[in-house]
């Protein structure tokens, strides 16, 4: 049987890893997963309380593909007043998660051929679904030296060694490194693209997440950046699979004609949770509060264990760590921590194809006593 | 701002159409929906009591992104108690709705400039997903003259014609033909992409809903085809996007390393209630019962307002018709038939880019009464 090429496209390991750990619970294994960005705490009551609503209600249908007006407005609202920034809802398209969001922004602006900046090391779905869709990665190497960000003269560097770049792709906070990227760093950034023609896309998934530093959206800048935001992560709704994009004008019916083949609509229910979700401040600030206190764990257990932290841990909630006193590996390394003690984190290479061979990423996303379990394991097993 | 050229893709103008209704429902008017394939009725009731169950005992997350072990272990539970097939769950892949199948399909089994093989008229999702994705739409007119459906001497002629064809894709039963193809008739294409080594996709997600004719799947013919199937229309799941694709052993890593990074997984919640609904099938043959009702009523009453039936309606929920008596533009007439009596169907320009002109599409998904009023309305519009 003849495949395509772009199906030899690279795993996302923190999902073998994710599904290694279901078998293994499923078999009756003391799993803790670390793999995946996943809080432990269930939606905000508030969105339990839609969804449950609107079970007994009846039909879930499909939306419009750009989504719910009611949740598009109510969007709006959070950037109102949590941003100070007016956005036109007919601006805001409700997406199947922040994973449709990358997928219709990269449809919407690139052709085969182009390319787009993006860190490394950082979110492997980028890199993948780039080049199932024959676009080019460019790949900018983000350390201690420039501040773990994508800076104008990193990008003017790369367009120099590589050629031409069409868009540029920047998390803040950022998987797996943590950083947060200040306002001033982002206005600079978002100037850059604006006056070399190129593309900008501000990943801002793990806004509500930053424990260190400014937490600015690229549209304090202006209309023209692609802004792609989720309900997954502060929102503790990664399995109802909603998130949003902010569009400028002329991407809007762009982004619509590919949605409604490609995606058709977000699930409904979802959309209706979600809208309950954006008033549920308190409860996630709670939820964000327990991250902070998981961070400060692994910020000083993991160093001890012998594990040095090898990015800033400002927001999100990863600590990516250099595993290369253990291992040169981390793929067999997450494969034998899982299988030997059951403990799940995933292998650097998902975020560094080139680097990753000795690092790993573990999520705090979980509970203070799964983090207070799984590094007494490790300490176990490695002493 | 630079746009991609694909994002220069059609619209779906069944989304427009649905979003227009939207805004009329909103703006208090009395709109009746015959512009989208969606069942007037709720999930089932087991579906709906097991999403409550989900929601009470806390988080949805992310799920394996080929899905749910024990809904993929229920759906090839289906295909033995059904067709009497045996499939391997671990062939069964747990999509976001029939979109992500098609997707998924399409970059698992084609490369850009690949050549893929459909009928006209036919879903327009098909060909602006395969446009989004750079691979080639060879279409092929289907009529009474060859039964409505692809069999291999049009599949033949065609490629003598335009060249090599890589995939064949054909849906039984049909949107918006309503052609059911029987087993003969498929087991024959089956052997004749097998045989050209073309790769055979059968779209059955209007599986349940065959009014005349044999329901086929292509999985009786062996297990190189890549079979769509969706919870969406016989399981009236719509809005909660979820849906199945079964595959050839060696397609199951590549689309579960695409849908990674793509998809990461379907909604968790639609999966769980998705797995409730494949035991409901005395409620949905009771649905499916009242179809045939709207369908025995337009057969009789859509001829007799002038739309004389342009296809079998043996199965699916749509009368496809010829409008030509009342119009040469489609989407005009449409519009207008929306604006003025509040009756939504989709111009067949969405399923036929070529005749779609002077034909008409009308979902008879809906109840009763709204079948009877909306041919009144029509009735009295252009009388």
């Amino acid at each position: 049987m003849k495949l395509s090429r772009r199906g030899a496209v690279e795993p996302f390991h923190a999902m073998d890893v994710l599904a290694e750990a279901t078998r293994r619970r499923a078999a009756g294994r003391p799993v803790i997963s670390m793999a995946v960005g996943q809080p432990v705490h269930p939606a905000p009551k508030a969105a339990l309380a839609a969804a449950r609503a609107a079970l007994d209600t009846g039909r879930i249908g499909y939306t419009d593909s750009l989504g719910l007006p009611s949740l598009r407005r109510a969007i709006a609202g959070f950037y109102r007043d949590r941003h100070g920034v007016s956005v036109d809802p007919a601006r805001i398209a409700v997406t199947t998660g922040s994973s449709a969001g990358f997928n219709l922004a990269f449809l919407a602006l690139f052709d085969a051929g182009d390319r787009v900046a993006i860190a490394r090391p950082g979110y492997p779905a980028y890199r993948n679904i780039l080049a199932a869709l024959g676009i080019e990665t460019v790949e900018i190497e983000v350390s201690r030296d420039n501040g773990f960000t994508l800076a104008p003269a990193a990008l003017e560097a790369a367009a120099a060694e590589h050629g031409r770049i069409d868009g540029v792709l920047l998390a803040s906070p950022a998987n797996p490194t943590g950083t947060v990227t200040g306002r001033q760093d982002l206005a600079a950034l978002s100037a850059w693209c604006r006056d070399n023609g190129v593309a900008f896309i501000s990943d801002e998934i793990y806004h509500g997440l930053a424990f260190v530093g400014e937490e600015a959206t690229a549209l304090e800048f202006g209309a023209d950046a692609v802004v792609i935001n989720s309900f997954s992560k502060y929102h503790c709704m990664t399995g109802w699979r909603v998130g949003w994009m902010v569009l400028p004008d002329a991407l809007v019916r762009p982004v619509e004609r590919i949605a409604q083949s490609l995606y058709i609509s977000a699930p409904e229910l979802s959309q209706i949770a979600a809208e309950a979700a954006l008033g549920a401040t308190e409860e996630l600030d709670a939820h964000r509060d327990a991250y902070r206190r998981n961070r400060d764990l692994l910020a000083e257990r993991l160093p001890a264990l012998g594990f040095s932290v090898a990015s800033p841990m400002d927001g999100a909630f990863y600590a990516y760590v250099d595993v290369s006193r253990f291992t040169n590996d981390s793929m067999d390394f997450a494969r034998r921590m899982l299988a030997e003690i059951d403990v799940a984190a995933t292998p650097g290479l998902d975020f560094d194809p080139v680097d990753g061979r000795h690092t790993m990423r573990f999520s705090y996303a979980g509970s203070y006593e799964e983090m207070v379990t799984a590094t007494e394991r490790i300490g176990a097993w490695l002493g």
